[in-house]
């Protein structure tokens, strides 16, 4: 009786998971592919902040998803340049690509402490055999990433410096909201001033400099750890931010 | 008895796709998933050079799979400014995010006159059903891509100039010799360079002056349609190129 209560809310809290929050946007998923997905998160681990759990370079790496914490992929260039690809939130996977690609072409680091739960390429392949649907849900995921870092690079290529970063801020903003993280006010924030900086292309100084002028011009304010939107239909006028590459209208497949 | 021949010479030519080639990279294809494969060449189209095939903002669209020519995909900003996101070569998918993503986040338009098969998400999805590592292989492509994304953050974001044109033009040549499209000489290429300048961030004049350096260090030329890798391994060098995230190593899946 106690034990299958037990496994009962151990389904609950699953299926309130990040990653089937993340995905349920895109496929309405049945009970055997709640089941399925659970099935992915049978390895836990947990990594603390700041040191990597990937390096570029490295081979046959097991991808993670992200349960709590933030994390952060990067490239580094070999005259000690950083790059920072994106950064991860609960319900993303990191990774993923190392695990198909075999050899790792960034680094990863938590932000914070995290904690994942590891899966293999075979992993994907039973749970893709197991439900299509399912493949198809992970093959969304990876395409909102990929959409995620076009957004970068258009955001480094052509915005501005003021843009870029309140178009960065806003992403996150809707990101986390997704998985019930973050609202239309704002959301906890452990990034760095370094980090947003390695992120957008700027240098940390150019990074403060840009987020008091937003903070003055009365649009938003990042302090204390916290992203706060002051006001947020401007911002989102400011940036010219299009949220629909981020894709929540709601499950295309039912 | 004509009819089963021009089906077998069907059957090999489709063998012969560029996309299988390039899936084939990643898994060793059974001779019943290249069926299902070929069942995704059914809609035959061809689109002429110039003209928008998906525009930034539409829904409800299908991907395609480019089988010969060059097609670019691009954003568009409020301001009139264009970042290229991607030039894609025969094998590749158009618009694959868009079809996942509903509204596309990009717009695409052939480089080249192109003929391409279009597909829908229900076909990807009855694909998938029938042969799940089929779905691993899409997954693998999609991260590949935005493993190419990713790159092009890394150039325009940290690159200089030169580093960065020699950076994007050596990925194309291992992307087209992949396909059979080039070599470690070079390849025939129909980009001009406007469409260059706008993918790596830097003006028409500029792209002019960084290609003239390159050829006088005896590293390429691009001259009438084709470049010519004059110093391959210097060129490798010079340009930090490591290949490896173009993950050619041969079919992880056998």
């Amino acid at each position: 009786m106690i034990k299958s209560w037990m496994a009962l809310k151990m389904d609950v809290h699953l299926e309130n998971s990040p990653l089937s929050r993340k995905l349920g946007v895109f496929v309405a998923l049945s009970q055997s592919e709640v089941t399925v997905l659970n099935g992915l998160h049978q390895r836990r681990r947990t990594f603390v902040a700041g040191r990597d759990l990937v390096d570029q370079g490295q081979s046959d790496q097991a991808a993670y998803i992200l349960c709590s914490g933030w994390a952060c992929s990067y490239k580094l260039l070999s005259d000690g340049q950083r790059q920072v690809v994106d950064f991860q939130i609960p319900g993303d996977f990191l990774g993923l690509r190392s695990v198909l690609l075999r050899v790792s072409d960034h680094s990863i680091v938590p932000v914070t402490d995290i904690e994942v739960t590891e899966v293999h390429a075979a992993d994907l392949l039973d749970a893709f055999a197991k439900t299509p649907r399912l493949a198809a849900a992970v093959l969304w995921a990876a395409s909102r990433d990929e959409a995620i870092v076009v957004e970068h690079l258009v955001g480094v290529g052509r915005r501005d410096a003021g843009e870029r970063l309140a178009h960065f801020l806003l992403e996150l903003g809707t990101r986390l909201t997704l998985v019930g993280m973050g609202s239309k006010a704002g959301y906890a924030c452990p990034l760095s001033q370094y980090m947003l900086a390695d992120a957008v292309g700027l240098s940390a100084v150019h990074v403060n400099r840009v987020l008091r002028q937003l903070r003055e011009k009365g649009l938003l304010t990042f302090r204390d750890g916290h992203v706060t939107f002051d006001n947020y239909a401007k911002l989102i006028e400011f940036a010219q931010f299009d949220r629909s590459y981020l894709d929540e209208i709601g499950p295309l497949l039912k």
